[in-house]
């Protein structure tokens, strides 16, 4: 089959590899329908060392189940699914608690002789633990909002659920990529009165707004910290969703929360340390997020998407047949696209 | 009036400064009966360089009130007051949140011309919003308990709080000091089933076990870390109060937190920087806690003072007079006394 392989920073090829095939009893093999390439793709695109057995590439897709294993119980060839950007046995004491990132037996694709997301198929681990079956063709017009259920809108959930996000609350969301537009569909529906979105590409903050954010600040740093401060009296914004990965963002959301408040991050740290000493002690702030359990997310969110009460497929505004994916990565680390869906 | 002040590090002097008197019409006077020694009164004191404006310390204390302005309507002359350790008007939008460390009229003991906790008297400022009436007579026996809702036991119990603990919960507790020491009474309130005590000291932690820890590490570091790791069936504990206020504490936190789990920090910072970057961020482990608002936790704390249900106050080991404070720091510095309470 063909995937997608990074060589190094900036180097993408589509090469044939070998076929998956069932090697646990617990074991999937799903045909690819539609795959994507996520933000968190970009950092080894920008920065990855040459190397003769490059990475497979994608962690975010739908497919149909082709063969399962004898143990599989929950899905059948034919079936229609989307897969979570981690594999989970989904019976661990992490799993039943929700954190399918944790799991005791899972992992990321890509790695360790897994095929990734952005190719035509994967063997996929834990089947019963790890899919969802969804109920549409694979001709489906919802096939781009239901593929977010596999990373993007389940992270932004994740953000809005961790800091805590209620009826009535007034929120920040930091990062204008599909991530942040993710969180501001995710503080919506849990009610957020007032979502502030701080980003600087227009086109992203309009379709952020059409999400339900109520302002937009352009401003970054103190200029922008200010703004979000003068829109709350003084005060700040109860949470604070930090989608973008960077200490400036992380001090940003510091200056913008309010005391006593709550940041979540769900942009992959590029930074090993938080400059969180003794002001945001004094501040009362806590520091909340991480890698999103999506998993355990889908069963939640997959209703408001079959009914049509969001939208988050909106995020992809380009899509790029397997074969043109290095494209889709250029796309995308100039920003000249938002999100990049993948069709093998 | 008599007051201990701090000239450089090690050098505690109790002076003759000017007596407090009513400035505003919301201010009070108290006349202090008891104060005592905190665990962060010992950073300056191992560090504050030579000054010729020496710092007025002490920040706990529990008075009668001799003056009241004309503006004070919940205390007057002769009650028997606790001062939680900052001042804070009640009214504000912090306040009303309970958050009254974040008032915006609030502020610290000793400082900006206020009077400290460790001397005979002090003005207070909004006392309406700072002063806590105690149903007892200044000769009870209940006053060194009642004495720690100032700070200690209050900070304790904001660990615990903040960290989400309840009823069947597994915790673990760094610190053996006084505040460490208020966690374990405050977990239990809360209904902490297994609480694990890491210290090294056996007098205090034998007094944590008395207080309710069910489990003592004396291990620190990562050997620490394994033995609470064992205790646990490789998970670690729900929730960390870390007590301490130092980056090898927080660093032992990270390492016997269950992934998904909070830490919850109550000892002041002694570090710029939260060595929490990618690792973290993949275990989901949240960061709370910070400086406790005293005042919002006295009214639910004292009944159980009242009651005998705790005896918080069974961390003063030693009491000195005010003209023997400085013996009092040596004691506290040198891990003789575990608190030092001081009769002016």
């Amino acid at each position: 089959m063909r995937a997608t392989l990074l060589y190094q920073a900036g180097d993408i090829r589509v090469e044939d590899v070998s076929d998956p095939k069932l090697q646990q009893p617990t074991d999937a093999v799903v045909r690819i329908v539609a795959g994507c390439v996520c933000g968190s793709d970009l950092w080894p695109y920008k920065s990855a060392p040459l190397t003769d057995t490059p990475r497979h590439m994608g962690h975010e897709f739908i497919g149909v189940v082709e063969e399962t294993g004898t143990e599989v119980t929950t899905v059948r060839s034919g079936d229609l699914v989307v897969v979570p950007f981690t594999y989970s046995d989904g019976t661990c004491e992490n799993c039943r608690r929700g954190l399918t990132t944790s799991c005791r037996h899972g992992g990321a694709w890509g790695v360790g002789g897994l095929d990734g997301g952005q190719g035509e198929a994967a063997r996929i681990p834990w089947a019963d633990g790890t899919l969802v079956k969804l109920p549409v063709g694979e001709d489906s017009e919802l096939l781009p909002d239901l593929l977010t259920l596999s990373d993007v809108l389940c992270t932004g959930y994740h953000a809005a659920r961790t800091a805590g996000v209620q009826a009535g609350d007034t929120v920040t969301v930091i990062g204008d990529g599909a991530v942040g537009l993710s969180a501001v569909i995710s503080a919506k529906l849990l009610g957020a009165e007032r979502i502030i979105l701080m980003g600087r590409h227009t086109q992203r903050t309009d379709l952020g707004r059409e999400f339900g954010a109520t302002d937009v600040v352009a401003g970054r740093g103190q200029d922008g910290v200010e703004a979000v401060r003068e829109l709350t009296g003084g005060f700040g914004t109860d949470q604070v969703l930090e989608c973008v990965g960077l200490k400036d963002a992380l001090l940003q959301a510091a200056g913008v929360v309010r005391d006593g408040g709550v940041i979540s991050r769900v942009g992959a740290p590029q930074y090993p340390e938080v400059p969180f000493g003794f002001p945001e002690f004094l501040r009362n702030i806590t520091l909340t997020g991480g890698v999103a359990p999506a998993r355990a997310y889908i069963d939640e969110l997959m209703p408001h998407i079959l009914n049509g009460d969001i939208h988050p497929g909106r995020v992809f505004d380009r899509t790029v047949p397997l074969d043109q994916v290095a494209e889709g990565y250029r796309l995308m680390n100039d920003r000249e696209a938002l999100k990049v869906l993948v069709r093998p």
